[in-house]
């Protein structure tokens, strides 16, 4: 079931052409402050801004030439939105949207620039799953899921593998984990790339799903979804799971005066425009000062797709 | 009196080891945005993030052993602050820095952090120049000024010289339009560097000193300091403006909500965080589409110092 190292790296060459290579960007200030040697994969340089566009991009391109006739659809708050449409139209396929009412403008702009159909439908999972549904009924339109599908956790994998290349020896690679996508494929990554490259997630303690998770042995859901970090909100699949209690070493929960706090140092001292998803990781990292010190550390930096009209600072 | 393209690329030779090779990046959206094809020179990575380390170096580094031993003093509201501190901490000589009571606190704490010893001041000319008196009096430190310095105008000038390495055929090149000391810099470089390359700045409608005092051949002043540029309020000085008359080729003005909305494209956009001055050239490209339609064209990104509790949006 887990797929294999020679998947991973086919995948990858598939991918490649439709990605930019991102870069990975260091600070002495913040290296000093962590005391860890930190390595930040800058997804939010990625096209249409975070990693997402590599598992939409894996999973749209190898859908049978049958199943690109019929579209695609999916329902997303945000970047897989925005993800899908772009990878749809770079290969000339038709993509719906269902995206809640409660979506930043600056996410439904940008989905009609890349060319995506929009459904607004109410902000419950329910009221998203249901105006899917019409859409396949009416279409037949492939339903992309944005984390628990092995073509987008394959196609996430592709972060940390540059990663790797650019820092072979690196001692941890730590994403945030929100619906399990990136953190399964970022483990698979230094699962088979690595050199005893350990996977750690962080995630907000208010929606601490995927700790209790591994806890329990079984998916978890959360009570609320109120963290800052809003592409952290959804739990676990079954498909991504399994290969996170596999390969993932710890996850780290911080709260959300951790979260802004992180967020805002790699603002102001790196110059970069990241999500608070993003700042998941880095926090903690700052959290656990002796489990990393003087190691060296990738983060996966997942995106920049920030509504600059509400920001926490 | 204008330096020679010798002089130029000597120093760069000899400020380079202090300096980060800034990247230089582009946008496909802002290329279809504004018609042109434009390279951001990107000095908000530079050291304490901002192209006035460029200067500040050059600067201090070319005093004599004895000028050295007598330490430093500027007065800056801002990043010619942090630049002289950071420069003279690498180089292991004394500064002090007047700063003005209205300066951003995430300033005053970088300047601390890289060594500079702060004095406050009454937020007025007359009071900084005081205060810098008074320092001189006690400890017969060496004057500093931010732009009207030939040796601090040669090293700014390094920016586009590296600007110009990466894209030998630019059409322009332009940077906003202050206390002149960057434009002076710049417009050598294009001059010296170039393949017929032309020099633009860019000035805030508010603050446009410069753009009268092209006109009337002396230097003019400003009535009011009300722009969201904060780096551009001040005037030209004696020795930056016959270098400005000569070598720059037109000023184009733009006003406060262009300044915004221009830094807000980039941060959207490019996913980087610019300092509000830095947005003008941006916004002077977009405002004469017809001039720079097609062409080649860079811009200085002069800096990412931004306090995040004040955001225009």
């Amino acid at each position: 079931m887990t797929p294999s190292k020679e998947t991973l790296l086919n995948r990858y060459k598939q991918i490649k052409p439709y990605l930019h290579r991102t870069p990975v960007l260091t600070s002495t200030f913040l290296n000093e402050k962590s005391g860890a040697n930190i390595f930040f994969k800058c997804e939010n340089f990625q096209k249409m801004g975070a990693f997402k566009m590599r598992g939409a991009i894996s999973a749209i391109l190898n859908l049978t030439d049958q199943e690109k006739q019929r579209g695609v659809v999916t329902h997303s708050s945000g970047n897989f939105a925005q993800a899908v449409s772009l990878s749809a139209k770079l290969l000339g396929i038709k993509a719906n949207i269902v995206m809640p009412s409660s979506a930043p403008q600056v996410k439904q702009d940008a989905v009609k620039g890349y060319g995506g159909i929009i459904t607004i439908s109410e902000p419950t999972l329910r009221a998203r799953e249901e105006a899917c549904q019409k859409i396949i009924n009416k279409t037949n339109a492939i339903l992309l899921h944005p984390s628990n599908d092995l073509d987008v956790i394959i196609g996430n994998a592709s972060s940390a593998i540059e990663l790797l290349e650019d820092q072979p020896d690196l001692d941890y690679v730590l994403s945030p984990v929100g619906g399990g996508g990136l953190i399964a494929g970022t483990a698979l990554a230094a699962h088979h790339l690595g050199s005893n490259c350990h996977c750690i997630g962080g995630e907000p303690m208010n929606v601490d799903d995927a700790y209790r998770s591994l806890l329990s042995g079984k998916i978890e859901s959360n009570e609320t979804s109120d963290t800052i970090a809003d592409g952290l909100r959804t739990q676990l699949g079954n498909i991504n799971f399994p290969i996170i209690q596999k390969h993932v070493e710890a996850i780290i929960r911080v709260e959300e005066e951790e979260i802004i706090a992180a967020m805002r140092l790699i603002w102001e001292r790196m110059k970069i425009i990241i999500e608070p998803s993003c700042a998941v990781p880095f926090a903690a990292v700052l959290k656990e000062p002796l489990r990393f010190q003087n190691k060296k550390v990738g983060i996966i930096i997942t995106g920049g797709n920030v509504d600059l009209s509400k920001l926490p600072f």
